[in-house]
This record gives structure tokens, C-alpha cells and sequence, in this order.
């Protein structure tokens, strides 16, 4: 693209989605260049959104880290899947006399405090080293008849219990079930080590289950509902989604009628896309971004005239 | 049937293969009949093979309690899947100086102790309380590469860190990934109670390797293709695969040309069978035993002229 088209493409939208971990930042470190380039993007007039699958935080610790790495917005500019479990809840309008079964962390249940709803206390539940099937058989666990929701975001402390009261509140008449995200691993480069996502431990407990979950994350519409209802007048066709993770980043803005942009400083590559291109599968073609940067900083000198 | 039918129908099998919890027992105490008739089919000639999908008890813990419940047998005919991944492991040339990493318990490393096939230590491997998933970025958990092959079956400690190891390891070049079996859920009778089964757990692993594992347990043909290859001349038309749980006991004798009988004393009742029946589903008609029966002593009596 010329300078002069850049610009054109720049002024096409006016709503910003942005991932963050891969696009802004890896780790604790910002990628050069990416505070620089959200902060000229709200100087052109741009609302800049931050979306993120990740279910561990509620959006305060967001804030403290986008402040921190010089990315700057309000905590309302935060949309992280903790927040999106209470937002659908309240939503749906979830009885508040009930309680939820949260597997996950407090990033869910301070985001359930902010809305009111209460639940069953969180935190590792091991099982005990002689529990077998049989003794699980004579002694069943007791099941809340109070839950009348189940989340399920990222747990580092999954259990067999957490597994067995996620599959048994799942399965309570009239429960809601739902997925913060279904993310499979995280990146993890340089290592033979791959970390589990939240997408296996919702597959743990679904499959107890035998019923699947409502995702919420990316590459759900949902993600993007919740942004166009709590901020009216957002146009999908002139906002611009940003993420280095074409099957839920760029999934999402196709979902959603959104223009994509692939950044190379995360999971996926301009290779993966070329191959993706080229493939017969139109699940795969769907996950090729409008267009493509090594890393959003790069856009910044081509925008300096504006 | 009338029971000239019933003896008709009992001298075309001289092989029965035959599920165990819920058709022969249910927890530690027999189905009423259900000795007495194994005993007569053998006395009839026909050879009984004991097929269970548990992975959690190596075949000599099986031994104890079908000679205790008086259903006798020798070792040789007790074909449990943790024994089938040592047998698997075994088919596939297995090189045995690599280790396997097994999420499971003594039923498979007894097992893979039998045929000569080492393992990494099993048992509760807990998280820290303090692990989170910025440490575990810094501090990636050390990758045996000895590591040849994963074996998925029930683990009651199934943890981050397991699954985390099972799917680094099935993500090595070369690397074997097998799985018990894929059962959802126990069946629990008279409580709220979901026990999740070794479905849970390969979902788990499965979803953050990216990678679907060799399924050994039913209704994978390879449960009854290892029983005719270690015992020649077994003829599928002429075996009677009784079970009752259709989605794995019933569908391994279709998927293997078997005939099929129903029990009602388990998970799936005669009344679900009618539904499958008049389903527009293929695969829910293939469901469908070819005979059903309250319980498989209730036979007794129609074969006591044989």
C-alpha cells in the first residue's frame, strides 16, 4: 500500500478492537513501538478498545498495565472474558438469589462482585491421595442446589473435584453454562513446554458434562455485542480489529463485519496467512486478515502526515 | 422369542464377549443370575472374554473379583484397556528405551511393567499454590526427551500439570498418543453427582496438544481386533458382544460385524433403545442391539433345555 492509500484505510474506520498480549505487549514488556501507535490512533479521534480472551484479570489490573507500558484509556475500554461472564449473566438476567460455580480465578469473581452476583468460594480443591471411583461412589460430593450457573475460565488448579462439580452444576435443571474462552494453549516459544489454555479445561468439564458451554471470548459475536450495546453507535464496518491470533482475533472481526489487521508479533505469521490463502477450505480462507504488519508500531511512520 | 428361537439364537455364538459394570456387576455386588449364566455359557462351550474399558486395574486386580463374584475365567480372558495399551504399545514396535508418560494410575504402569515398557513416575503431581501463568513463562517445566509415547486413561489427579506434560510430550517428533478410552461420565444413579470418566481427561490433553489421540477402548475396533489376533479362529459373525451402554459396548460389536445384546441392569434402558430406533440418525440406529434383556441372568431359564 502507498502512504497516500494507508492513510485512506486509516480514515476508513473510527473504532479501534485491539488484542494485547502479542500486539502490545509479550509478556511484561510493551512490543516497540505499539504504545505510540494507540496513542496517535485516539489522536486521529479513534475509540481504541482493548479485547482480550484472557479471564485471569479483572479489567483494574488491565488498566494498572496499560498505564504502566504507556498505552493510557479508561477502564471502560477494557473488555477482558472475566468482565464478559458477569456482563452475559447480568445480560441473561441470572437470578441473583443463585449462586455460580466458578472454575477460574479472581479475575471472575471480582468481575461477579462488580455486578452483584454472588458465588461458591474459589481456589485449589485437591483431591485427596486414597479418593478412588469407588469411594467417590459410596460418598458422593453434595451439589449446592443454590448454583444455578457454571463459568469456566482458565484454572491453573484444576481438579478432578473442580471437573466432577463443573459437570454436576452444569447438569442442575436450568443451569447456565458458560465458557470464558476456548483458547487451546498459550504461545510459548523456545520451549518444548506447551501450556494448556482455558479451552482444555472447558473440554474437561463440557465432556463430563455431555453439554456445550456458551463461549463468550473471541471469536464469539459476543465479545463485540457487549462493545456495540454498552457504547451505541459503533459501526462494525468502520472498526478496525487487531490480533496476532488469526482464529479467534481475525475470526472475531469476520464474525462480526469488522475490517482485520494481522500483526506479526504474536502466534501467527505472513506464512501461516499465505498458506491459509491458498487453502481449499473456506474455514481457513475466512482466517486470512485484511491486512497484514510485522508489528502494529510499523504503522506509525506511515501515518505521521495525518 | 420363543425358546426354540432362544437356543437357535444361543447356538449361533461360540464366542461372548461382555462388559462388566453394570452387566455383570454394579460396584461390588453381582447382577443376580449374571454368574450362573457365564458359567452355563461356558459349559455350553463358548469362550467368555471379560471387555472393560476401565484403565485404572491391571488385569490379575480383574481376576480377583470375577473369581470372588463366581463368574471364573482365567487371566487370559480379561481384556481391560490398560492392558490394551501395553498391548498396543507392544503392536506398534514400541522402542523400549524410551519412556511413556501416563496420565493414569497402577492399572497401566503394572501393565506396561508386563511387557517391558518403562515410564515416568506417576501419582498426584499438584501445582503450587503460587504457580501462576507468568511464572510457569519464565520457569517452563523441564521436557524429558526420553519421552516416546503419552498414554491417556482415568486419573483421579489429573492436574494443570498433567495435562500440561501429556500434551508437551505428545507434541514431541514421534511421539505416540494413546488413549484408554473416551467415556464421558460414571453413571451415578440417585444424586446430583456427575463422575467425569477418562473423556474428560483426553478432551483435556487432547485440546492443548492440538492432537487427537488412538482411542483403544470400545467401541474402537482394536479391543476386539487384539482378542482375534491373540486368539485365532475367532469368528466376528459368531461372537455376541453383550454390554449395556450402547455408545461403546453396542457399537463395538457393529463396528466389528459382532451380533449385540443389550442389558438393562446398566446405563441404557429399553425404553432409550425405542427412541434410537425410530431416530432419523444413522448413527443413533446403529445403536441398536440386536436383542435386548431385562438382565442377562433372565436368559437362564430360557436355556435350561440346551
Amino acid at each position: 500500500m502507498t502512504d497516500q492509500q494507508v492513510r485512506e484505510w486509516v480514515s476508513s474506520f473510527d473504532t479501534v478492537l485491539t488484542d494485547c498480549d502479542g500486539v502490545l505487549w509479550v509478556g511484561a514488556d510493551p512490543v516497540p513501538g505499539s504504545p505510540e501507535l494507540v496513542q496517535r490512533m485516539r489522536q486521529l479521534g479513534k475509540r481504541v478498545f482493548y479485547v482480550t480472551n484472557n479471564s485471569t484479570k479483572h479489567r483494574r489490573e488491565y488498566k494498572t498495565k496499560v498505564d504502566k507500558l504507556g498505552f493510557g484509556g479508561d477502564l471502560d475500554d477494557i473488555i477482558g472474558t472475566a468482565y464478559l461472564a458477569a456482563a452475559y449473566l447480568e445480560e441473561v438476567g441470572f437470578d441473583k438469589s443463585k449462586l455460580v460455580y466458578v472454575v477460574g480465578s479472581t479475575g471472575i469473581t471480582q468481575e461477579l462482585d462488580d455486578v452483584g452476583i454472588k458465588y461458591l468460594p474459589i481456589g485449589p480443591e485437591p483431591v485427596s491421595d486414597t479418593l478412588t471411583l469407588d469411594t467417590i461412589k459410596l460418598a458422593p460430593v453434595p451439589i449446592d442446589p443454590r448454583v444455578g450457573a457454571v463459568v469456566v475460565g482458565f484454572d491453573i488448579h484444576i481438579s478432578f473435584a473442580k471437573i466432577l462439580k463443573g459437570a454436576s452444576y452444569a447438569n442442575l435443571p436450568g443451569a447456565l453454562f458458560v465458557a470464558t474462552n476456548t483458547d487451546e494453549q498459550f504461545p510459548m516459544k523456545g520451549t518444548d513446554q506447551i501450556v494448556p489454555g482455558t479451552g482444555a479445561m472447558v473440554a474437561a468439564v463440557s465432556t463430563a458434562a455431555g453439554r456445550q458451554p456458551v463461549v463468550l471470548g473471541k471469536p464469539s459475536k459476543f465479545m463485540f455485542e457487549i462493545v456495540q450495546r454498552r457504547f451505541p453507535g459503533i459501526q462494525p464496518a468502520r472498526t478496525l480489529m487487531i490480533g496476532d491470533r488469526a482464529n479467534t482475533d481475525i475470526l472475531l472481526g469476520k464474525n462480526c463485519g469488522l475490517q482485520t489487521l494481522l500483526v506479526g508479533s504474536g502466534v501467527h505469521t505472513l506464512e501461516q496467512t499465505r498458506a491459509w490463502e491458498a487453502s481449499e477450505d473456506p474455514e481457513e480462507r475466512r482466517q486470512v486478515a485484511d491486512h497484514y504488519i510485522d508489528k502494529l508500531g510499523d504503522l506509525l511512520d506511515r501515518i505521521k502526515d495525518m
